[in-house]
C-alpha cells in the first residue's frame, strides 16, 4: 500500500527507528512514503495493547478518552485533566502519540501554552480542528459552528512558535465539510492552515461513503500530506483513499467500542447469574493483567534494590 | 440467596430507594439481609454499564484502575489521583460505590485526610487492608508485609471519626491469609478491626477454593457483615458462600478483564487487515457511546437554555 | 455602617451562625442587612489568616490565584485546577468563599458542570462576568470583548438549575462600563442577568472615582443586592458606598499585594547580605508556620490514635 | 565567600550560563568552586520574585509549599499534587529548582516513578530524608524516626538509574542529628549514602548553634558536597560555614515567613478600618502583579497573533 510519494512534498523520510525522539517518529508516519495507520488509545492499557498489536502511533482521542470518564465529547474534560490522561499513555508505551485536541481549549495564548506543556509531557503531535469552543462531536446531532480563519490560523501560528521539538506535528482539522460547506471553501481553510505553519491536513467527513475525501484529495495542492477518519464511511478499501493521496488513516474509536461491546456482555452475564461461573474462559487471566503492566518488572527490582522481594 | 439474618447482627435495614443517600445505600447492601453484589468498576463508563446491567453497587478496584492507567497495583497512582478518577464515577452513576483504598495511603493521619475528601466527593464507603504502604496485589508472586494491629486499628479509629456521613462504610480487609498466617491470627484481626470500629470485615484469600473462607466464616462472631472476593475461587456457588455467612460478594476484576480480551482482538485485528472491514459489526457504535454518555441531553439543554442548537 | 434595607429587597436574614451551611453563610452576608465585606486570598494559608483577622466570607480572585501560580488572569489556568486550589482554601477556614469563575469557563454547560462540582467542593457561590471566554483581567491594556446577554444569561440559568445547595450564590458581574458602554446599557444587563436567576449584581468600574458605581445604584432597581470591587477608586469612604445602596464590598487583591512587598523586600536583602543576619525579627517565626496549619493537632492525634508520638 | 576547592573532589566546574540544561545548572552551583545560595520558594510568583533577586537556583520546600496549602508538613499533599504545584515554578523562571522530595513518597518503587515524572516536568534535582514515610518536619515537637540505611540507599540507587538527565541532582539529607543520634552515625550514613550514589549531603541539625554542622564537616571524606540549612543557626556567619567546608546554603523558609507577616498586617488593619484608606501605599500596584506574571507580552502576542488587541 505504498503512498504516493508526489503527494508528500519534497519531504525525504529517514528510517525509522525506536531511537528517534517521539516527535520525529511521528513525523515519519505521517510525513513519509509509507502509509500511516494510527490506532485509537483512551487510556494507557488501550496504548499497550495496540503498541503490542503493532502499531507505530496512536490516536488520543477526545471522544473515547471522554466517553471513558463518563462524559460528552464537548470538553467537559479540562485540557489539563486530558493531558494529565495522556501523560500516562505516553508513559505506558514507547511509539508517538497524536493527541485530539479539540477547537484547542480557547485562543491562541491558551492553546499555546497547551502545546508547550504538551511538548514538556511527551506528546508528539496535536490534531486541532476548526471549531469554536466549546466543540462538539462531529457526529452530534446539533448545528456545529466554525472558526473563522483569521482565529484559527492566530492558534496554528502560535503552536508552531511554541512547540519545543522541531518536530512536533501540529495536524489542522477541518470540519468545513461536517458543517456542510462546500469544497471550495474546503480547500481555501486547508490551504490557509498550511500557510499558517500546519504539517499536515486531516480533512474530516461525517459521509457515509468516501466521495467528499476523494474530491477533496484530487483538488489539493499537496504542499502537506492528508490524514483522514474513515469512520463513517469504513467500508472503502484503504486503497482507494492512499491512491487518492490520503498519507494517513486513524482508527479512532475502535478500541473503546470494542471494550464497551465486551463489557456489557460480561457484565450483563455475572449480574444474572449471581456467580462467576464460566466467566473466567470469555475474559483474561490475571496473568496478563500483570503482564500489561510489567508487575514481574517491579518483582525483579524490588529484588535488585531492596536485596530481597 | 437469602443472608442469613443472625449473621448481620441487630441491624434492620429499611428499604433501598434512590433517593437515600450513597452511604446509606452503601450500608443497607452490605449490612441488609439480601446478598450484596459489587461490580467492579475501573472509570466512568465502566460503571455505568455496571448500573444499566441492574446492579445496585460498585467496587473501584485498584488493581483493575491501576492497570487501566498502565500500573502496578502497588501504589503507584497517588491517592489524589485515584479520587480524581472515582469523582469521574460518581458522576455517572446513581448508585453508591465501595472504594478500594488499599492499605490507606500512609498512617492514620494521611488516611483520615483521605476519607474526609472521599466523602465530600461523594464516596459511599471505603476499604482498607492490613499490608504496608506502598501495598502490592495479594496476587503478585512476591513477599507480601502485614501492618501492626495497632498500626491498623489507629487507620480505623481516625477514619471512623473522620468520616462525613454517618453512614459511611469502613470495611477493613484481612490479608492474614494472603501472607500465610493462620486462622486464628485471621480471626484475632479481623475482631480487633471491629472492635476498633469497622463497619465490615473483608477476608481476602488467594485458594483455588472456598475452605479458607468458610473456615473463617464458622469462627466468626457475627458482629460484623463478611465481604469476599472469589476471584480465585470463582468455581464455588455463591450460595455455598452465602449459606456460611458471607454477607456480600464482590466481582472485583471482571469488567476489565473483559474489555481487554476484546480490545486486543479487534486491535489485532485492524491492524493485520489495515482497514475497519467488518469491524462494525463486532463493536458497539457510536450511537451506543452517545447513548451511554447522554449526549442527548447535552443536545436538549443547548434547546432549552442558549434558544438553538 | 447599616445597609439599607430597601435596597436589599424583602430577604430578611436569619442571624449568622458558624453552624449555617456555607452556602447560607453567604447569602446571609450578601444579602442581609448588614454591609458585607469580602477579603481576598488566594491560597489557604492567606484564607486563614483573613478568617483569624475576623474576616466572615472570602474572595477567591482569579487575578491573584493566577497570579500565585506565575499566570495571566487570562484563563491560563483550568477550572479543575483552580477549583483543587480553592477546595484547599475551603478545608482550611470555616467561613463561606465567593469564587472568581471568570466568564464561565466556556458556554452554559461547561459552567453548569463546574457550578455542580464546585458545591459538592463546599465552594458558597460563584461570580460569573459578562465576558468571553477566555477572559481578560479587566485592568489590562488592551480590548476587551462583552458576551451577549443571551449566552451569558443562558449561563446563569443553568448554573442555577445545577447548583447542590439551595442558597448556593450567583453573583452576576456586568464589566459593562469597563469595556465603555454606558449607564444605559449597563442597567438592562444587570435587569437582564437578575431576571435569568442572578443572586447579586457586581458592578465593575476602573475609574478612579466612585461615580460610575454611585449613578448605577441610583438607578438599579434594588431587586438584587449590589456589590463592588473598589480598587481603583480605594479612596471613596464605605459608607459613601452603603449609603448609595452597595450591599457587599470584596477588597478583591490586597493580600496578595501585601505579600509580593514584603517577599521583594526579604528577598533582595538575603541574596545582597548571604545570610540569614537580622531576617528572623521581620518575619514571623516557624512556631507561627506551624500554628497557622494547626501542627499541635497533628501531634496531639499521633498520640491519641497511635498511642505515642 | 570562595568555597574550599579541595572539598569539592575533583569537580571542575564549566562557566554557568542561561543556557545550560537546568539540571546542569544546579550542578555546577552545589558542585562548583563558589558558594551555592538556595532561596526558598513556595509559589511561582515567589519563585520569580527570587530569580529577580539575583538567586541562581531555588529551593522548593515542602514545609512552605505546604503552609502555603493550608496543611502540615507531613505528607498531606500527595507528590503528584507537589509536583504539579513546582511544574507552574518551574515554568515562570529560568534558573534550576531543587525540589525537597520529603522521605521519598514511599518505597524505591514510588521514588523512581517520581524521579521519572519529576525530570520530565524540568526538575532539576531532589533532595531526599532518610526518615519513614509520612515523614514530618524536622522542627515538630514530635518523635522523628530513621528509615534502614537498605531501604533508604535503595531509593538512591533506584533515583540515580532512574534520572533522565545525567546531571540531574540527588541530595541526600541525613536527619541522623536532627532524631539525636551522635556524629559518627551520622557520618555512617552520610558515606552509605555516597556509596549508593548521592550527589551531594545535607546535613540537618535543628541546634541554635552550628556546632553539630561544623564537627560533620571536620570529619566529612569530602566525596561529595555538603549543603545546609541554617535555619536554626541562623547567627552563624555564612563564612565559618564556608570555611568549614560547606558547599550550599538553603534559606529554607524566608519568603513564606516574609509573606504571612505582610498579609496579616495589612488584613488586620482592612478588615479594623473597613476600607482600602492608605493601604496601597504599602502594597505593591497592580501594574506590578502584571510585570511579574508577564501581562505585556500577552498583549503584544495577541496584537502580532490575532492581529488586533
Amino acid at each position: 500500500m505504498p503512498k504516493d510519494h508526489s503527494k508528500s512534498g519534497t519531504y525525504t523520510a529517514p528510517p525509522i527507528t525506536g531511537h528517534l525522539p517521539l516527535a520525529t517518529q511521528l513525523r515519519h508516519i505521517i510525513c513519509g512514503p509509507e502509509t500511516g495507520f494510527l490506532m485509537e488509545a483512551h487510556n494507557a492499557l488501550s496504548a499497550r495493547i495496540a503498541e503490542n498489536a503493532g502499531f507505530k502511533a496512536l490516536w488520543a482521542s477526545s471522544l473515547t478518552i471522554s466517553a471513558s470518564m463518563g462524559l460528552r465529547d464537548a470538553n467537559e474534560l479540562t485540557w489539563t485533566q486530558s493531558l494529565d490522561l495522556i501523560s500516562g499513555m505516553i508513559d505506558a508505551v514507547g511509539i508517538p502519540i497524536l493527541m485530539d485536541a479539540d477547537s484547542g481549549y480557547g485562543d491562541f495564548n491558551i492553546f499555546s501554552r497547551f502545546v508547550r506543556k504538551a511538548g514538556e509531557r511527551g506528546v508528539a503531535g496535536v490534531c486541532i480542528e476548526d471549531k469554536l469552543f466549546p466543540k462538539i462531536n462531529s457526529f452530534a446531532k446539533t448545528e456545529q459552528h466554525l472558526a473563522s480563519v483569521n482565529d484559527f490560523c492566530a492558534k496554528i501560528r502560535a503552536a508552531k512558535d511554541n512547540q519545543i521539538h522541531p518536530d512536533f506535528m501540529l495536524v489542522a482539522r477541518t470540519e468545513a465539510l461536517v458543517v456542510g460547506a462546500d469544497l471550495e471553501e474546503t480547500l481555501v481553510r486547508a490551504e490557509a492552515y498550511y500557510e499558517a505553519g500546519a504539517d499536515a491536513i486531516l480533512v474530516h467527513s461525517k459521509s457515509n461513503t468516501a466521495h467528499e475525501i476523494l474530491a477533496f484529495a484530487d483538488k489539493w495542492s499537496n504542499k502537506a500530506p492528508i490524514v483522514v477518519v474513515p469512520t463513517t464511511y469504513a467500508d472503502t478499501p484503504t486503497d482507494t483513499l492512499t491512491n487518492a493521496g490520503v498519507s494517513t488513516l486513524i482508527w479512532a474509536n475502535h478500541s473503546l467500542r470494542a471494550a464497551i461491546r465486551s463489557m456489557e456482555d460480561i457484565t450483563a452475564r455475572i449480574f444474572k447469574q449471581q456467580s462467576l461461573n464460566g466467566i473466567d474462559a470469555d475474559v483474561t487471566s490475571i496473568e496478563d493483567v500483570f503482564s500489561l503492566t510489567d508487575m514481574s518488572e517491579l518483582i525483579a527490582a524490588t529484588k535488585r534494590y531492596q536485596g530481597h522481594s
